[in-house]
């Protein structure tokens, strides 16, 4: 059976891994839309091998290049933020919402409306704009998939089980490049030092809230909003070998993990494939190589973001979206050599602190709380 | 929803712990039948604690005891074989079949002519009488529910999942008190040595097959009945924390696995109220505290016995349950100082060798099969 699929992001790191498992069996997909940012040449080029109906360019700008490159093709050329909301109209048997960053809120939101599947790249979709977001998703009957390998984990774990039978929903955290590091040493940590991630090959922003630890207090909220076992049950173990992606115990004491490589592709299979399964061509799991799986409490002292997260999504309404945005512009700011690495979870607390807008309620809500709290954050920064 | 429950072997740790579950929740469990090889006392009162209709001894020279201690009640007494097999075929939703060995072949078969679920604890069912067994199963379309902690975990992991995605199903050992031992440390290992498991308590027999590995390669035998992804894609890795009890690994590379204590209660529980889950009373799975996990290959120079079992698999037909049976008269005859302990093995392959029965069609036939293997390994080990 052919489905079709978009993808949003097609040239990025989880648009690419996707693409890659299509080519396996191109005879199961129809692509319809295919986007990029900026890079028209490779947005063209895939849209003509995948036999795209509609490409689309996010930054209008890109747009005469794309229609130069695909000029003499039936293929549809687009740019702009309205052009890629347009294209998550188009009936897709399953959309991969894979832009990074605010930018791709619209296109998430209107594929959701859609009600198929969706299988979710994009933080900010559940971090800033949760309520909005899951609310839409239960009106419309959207499969909310998630792609990133930890709620993938989960959402495996779960398949079989009730919502109201788990005692524990256990996220593992690598624990990132700092981990054994002092308070003193970490104060001194460089932006090289910072994005040096042990497992996963990623890119300098994630890299860095792997390092704080950002990364896993984003995921927490995203895991409160895609799993309703109540914020409580959700815990965090490090466990550095990143071999464990995800636990959930059950009530009668049955925890079930998932394990596997750090490889995009096999949570984007299970995505596509689901309920089904699909070859990745990944290597099978050597536990023997690996010899040894450890786990630690996370040392919230000298990594307070998972308990920032923690307190944001207690809070609920715009606070997660706040601490989203001014975690972005701290750890900008850090690359940028501006401020230490310790600063940017308290730049991040002082702006949770400053900055308490009410819950936003609509998409257009969620935007304004982004750009308002990073302007909030990009002033402390100028003041400090 | 109150379900019938009949427990085969209600007095041995896998129906006392199933016993103790329903004291968790009275109300949930119409208890029919309780049965006990010959503890007559004790049986009869576990049968009026749960109410039972009916407790049979499987030793018929207890039954006198059983009537006196039953007398003034309403719950009907029986004893022997026959009335075991008898008290099978009363209608129950669930039996728990915990009798250990071969007696307990005959009630098994029974309960699973019923066609409703059984809950398997006895091993024989599946390694002597394999293929006698799963037809039966086919056939009335009996629900299989394994009990076994390693089973158990794989029943977990495969929910949602089908078995032809599978590509391999991963049994965990914990490797038992001698994995360290060198060749010739292990010719001199004692019964003390050999029964001192590290993490479960169980009866002597089961704790020498836990040190000989004979009982990771019962459990490979009856995997291979259970999960019919084909042996050569069920593999065993030492992990001797036992933490993990088993996984299965799909063609996308996803590894899902169960964790738990080292409590049957767990599996029990599993089982009980498939598809959903129960109370037991456990403590969440503390990684951190257990710190760490770890993996080797096992080594069949020293430990031979999975190889047998594979070996024996593989031949089919009669071939397990001469392994089996082999495998309790050497077990008997090292705990009564007759043999060493790497005689075992080696007299288990002896067996195998010199005593090739064709494959039994019927449950008399297995028991014969059994009977026979056990003369012939009592011989070799006279004549030794």
């Amino acid at each position: 059976m052919t489905r079709s699929l978009s993808i949003f992001g097609a040239t990025g790191s989880v648009g690419s891994s996707t693409l890659d498992l299509v080519r396996r069996d191109r005879d199961a997909w129809d692509v319809k839309v295919l986007t990029a940012n900026s890079s028209a040449a490779e947005l063209a080029a895939l849209a003509q091998e995948f036999g795209a109906e509609l490409a689309v360019v996010a930054d209008e700008a890109h747009l005469p290049a794309l229609r130069d490159a695909l000029s003499g093709s039936s293929i549809e050329a687009a740019g702009g933020r309205d052009a890629l909301c347009e294209a998550a109209t188009r009936p897709a048997d399953m959309s991969v919402a894979a832009i990074v960053g605010c930018a791709g809120l619209g296109p998430v939101m209107a594929a959701i409306e859609q009600g198929s599947s969706v299988a979710l790249a994009n933080k900010e979709a559940l971090v800033s704009a949760g309520e909005v977001m899951t609310a839409a998703v239960e009106r419309t009957g959207a499969t909310l998939l998630p792609v990133d390998s930890e709620h993938n984990a989960i959402f495996q774990c779960l398949q079989g089980g009730a919502v109201e039978d788990v005692r524990w929903i256990t996220l593992t955290a690598s624990g990132g490049p700092l981990r054994t590091w002092s308070p003193a040493e970490l104060a001194k940590a460089t932006p090289q030092q910072a994005i040096a991630h042990p497992n996963w090959d990623m890119g300098a922003k994630i890299s860095v809230d792997s390092a704080t630890m950002f990364n896993k207090g984003l995921e927490l909220i995203e895991a409160h909003h895609l799993f309703p076992v109540g914020l409580d049950r959700i815990r965090i173990v490090v466990h550095p070998q990143s071999v464990i992606h995800s636990m959930v115990e059950y009530r009668d004491g049955s925890t079930l993990a998932q394990l596997g490589p750090s490889d995009m592709k096999v949570p984007i299979a299970s995505c596509l494939a689901w309920p089904e399964r699909m070859e990745t061509g990944c290597e099978p799991l050597d536990l023997p190589a690996i010899g040894s799986l450890t786990f630690e409490h996370p040392d919230e002292q000298r990594f307070p973001a998972t308990r920032l997260a923690r307190e944001a999504a207690e809070a609920g309404g715009a606070a997660p979206g706040v601490l989203n945005a001014a975690n972005e512009v701290a750890v900008a700011a850090f690359l940028d050599g501006k401020i230490g690495f310790t600063r940017i979870a308290v730049l991040v607390e002082d702006a949770l602190n400053r900055f308490a807008p009410p819950a936003p309620r609509s998409l257009a809500e969620v935007l304004c709380v982004d750009e308002e709290a990073r302007a909030v954050a990009a002033s402390m920064i100028e003041t400090a």
